[in-house]
């Protein structure tokens, strides 16, 4: 009977969570395989730390060649993190005949392409199931499951500190800041979060949709990005009043035109099922032509979820190996249609403004709005007293005597219409106030 | 270039979304598989019927061994229903070198097994994607994706036609019996619809669920059903007000003591992901040892989605057959865990009992409970009228003399009892009341 022989590179949470699904489910595994598995070695930097995984000394190396020259190891695992290393890594594991299981969503985002055709060059297979959405088998369902369907559009909440963050806001009441803090301490955020909170990691995550959902390349950079640092408790407060809530998306569309792909806050309504997503779990909507639309929810992040992942490609990949099955191309057939412009595509927008008191009535305000070729769907308008916390958010030459200021908030739902338009729009408005928020409604969903 | 031939047995909805979607579509799946598909033959009853789908009548065939003695067929789909018949064609197909794609419940919750070790010994591939919630893909992620994981529990809403049922009475305040007649118009509920609301149906996708995601076999009547034939208005007024929602779901429970199988209503928390399913749509919710939670949402009916779901698995048979691969076993290394009777399961219950007005009060019901062992987690007594249309709601010696009779109405919550012990304390109450509805709630998911 062979034994599977597995070489890890990277020992945090991901590789700690894998080598005890490996060690407490060997034997479910093992009848699912037909052969038995084994971790052969753990390649880390520091091989002298503690572990929190039980590991015997002997099987960690800091030295990648004790891994990748090993003739006797079948499959690699990377779950190591970063992008020049680990590419490289992973290029040497080919090159040495050898299967490749990786976690890693920021390389794959930049290199999938590139790496998986390696991988086809030299016989082998290459799974990276727990790059995107973690425990949530989103990639293999894209490429078995749902090969019947032109995928219209993936929507996805695919970065949990964000959802956490929102959801906290939203149910607690309390401040984006305050809840940053909180994050942070209970280890949801990274010291330095702007890979979050700016959306970069969620941009990844849509590149990888985008070219495995529509056979069509997709690179991070060609994403959209904006992130949720401007969303505030009023925001979510005055959306719920709407019928919404607010959602980080990471949004892709197959177009007759062309690619679009964007990650951005949206007022999403809310009894749509990304609407009940709550906290740190992840979940993808799908809609494709034939299936209608589908979703797929869990956990997205988080050392046990994406080990599961880990491990259901090393499984994936064992049955292949004793079934001689020939790789596949993970990023096969890939068309070249171009990405739409965020300025060229059609929304309903919220916007937030909060003026001096009495300095604007509303139907100012709509007539202002209607030269402009914006046409109004709804509007509230409210005298509200602001703390001086909110100081940012107070027009510039308001008088802060007291502390607490007096000013109007206009809160507006428009029509749809071409960003484009919309931008130019709204830009006399900063003369009006310097305290406008506009996120996108997403109805098309 | 090889060309895949199909032969299809059955025409309905589901086959004539099938040739829809394999015509339509046909360029983005041959880019998939890497060759051409045709559609060589179709066996129907009638081949003089007219047809939805455009089909040259020269394919279609009243005589099965049309298809199955055909050399140069390799895939075989039965999308015809039924048990006998369809069980002989499916083995034919086996016995003749076939691989088999089927969307068929009844079939494969009965010999699924059966027909799965004939496959295997004749070489041949056997999917049936399309048999369990349509085009929500379940088993593949089961055996492909969830592979790392002990699964715990599996908890869906599988059948369409009463969740839909369910989710009209909960928005318009409609009788079940006026949305029954509704659904029936509406081509939701076929005019025998025992198998949708007594649960049969839940159930087959219940024993084929429990025994693909633990490897251990359960038939269909080792299933404990009731279905939601005495759901009122009432009580899913009452639910709501609990902070729950009604709904029909089937339940497969991994134990260390056995497997649990289930398909009954639940009272379950209002804001759990399965409560947002609405209308025809259905969901399986899983919750793995290291994955933790996860949900697979989706259309789990009609020719679309299911049509969607028989394409995959057409895709990947074809992939299967060009890169050689060797056929898995797919109810493979099946465990001989014992059924848990539900006698022997713990539940809280909903309670909603009807007495004639003023024959108990309170205290003396929450005393009698006591004495029977129950112990009670809230109580609330309401005086009501009841229309003479609610009649068979109404204890036996109630004057009637009016159109409206006044009753009082207990509903209780109890705290979590052994099913058995719970049967017996209630027993008694059948002398009190002729109206009582009791429902289990579902706490531990």
């Amino acid at each position: 009977m062979k034994t599977l022989q597995i070489g890890l590179f990277g020992l945090g949470t991901v590789g700690s969570s894998t080598v005890e699904i490996l060690t407490s489910n060997r034997e479910l595994l093992e009848s699912q395989l037909g052969c038995t598995t084994q971790i052969s070695k753990i390649c880390v930097r520091d091989t002298g730390k503690t572990r929190s995984v039980d590991t015997s000394n002997s099987i960690l190396t800091s030295r990648p060649e004790d891994i990748l020259l090993d003739p006797k190891i079948d499959i690699v695992v990377e779950v190591m993190g970063g992008i020049e290393k680990s590419k490289e890594i992973i290029e040497a594991a080919f090159k040495n005949g050898k299967h490749v299981v990786s976690a890693n969503k920021d390389l794959i985002a930049l290199y999938g392409k590139e790496l998986s055709e390696l991988a086809k060059q030299n016989n082998c297979h290459f799974f990276f199931e727990a790059a995107v959405a973690g425990g949530i088998p989103i990639l293999r369902t894209l490429q078995t499951s749902l090969t019947g369907n032109h995928i219209n559009k993936i929507s996805g909440i695919v970065n949990g500190s964000t959802n956490y963050i929102l959801t906290r806001m939203e149910i607690e009441s309390l401040s984006l800041e305050s809840i940053i803090e909180d994050a942070k301490a209970l280890g949801y955020l990274e010291a330095d979060p702007s890979a979050d909170l700016d959306g970069l990691d969620a941009a990844r995550k849509c590149a990888i949709l985008a070219s495995l959902g529509f056979h069509n390349l997709v690179k991070s950079d060609q994403v959209y990005v904006s992130g949720i640092r401007n969303i505030s408790l009023e925001d979510i407060n005055q959306a719920k009043k709407l019928g919404y809530k607010i959602k980080l998306l990471a949004i892709a569309e197959n177009k007759d035109r062309g690619i679009v792909a964007r990650v951005h806050p949206v007022l999403i309504g809310e009894n749509h099922p990304l609407a009940g997503v709550q906290y740190e779990f992840n979940a993808v909507y799908i809609d494709g032509d034939y299936l209608g639309q589908t979703m797929y929810y869990g956990r997205g992040a988080g050392g046990n979820p994406t080990g599961s992942a880990v491990v259901s490609d090393i499984i994936a990949i064992g049955k292949a190996i004793l079934s001689q099955t020939k790789p596949e191309l993970a990023y096969a057939s890939m068309g070249n249609k171009d990405l739409i412009d965020i300025e060229d595509l059609d929304f309903a927008y919220y916007i937030r403004l909060v003026t001096d008191h009495d300095k604007l009535g509303q139907g100012g305000l709509v007539d202002l709005l209607d030269k402009k070729g914006l046409k109004i769907r709804s509007m509230d308008k409210t005298n509200r007293n602001l703390e001086i916390s909110d100081i940012d958010k107070i027009p510039e030459n308001t008088d802060l005597g007291q502390n607490l200021v007096n000013v109007d908030q206009f809160v507006i739902v428009t029509e749809r219409v071409r960003e484009k338009d919309f931008k130019k729009a709204i830009k006399d408005l900063e003369d009006i106030s310097n305290s406008i928020t506009v996120i996108r409604i997403e109805e098309d969903i």
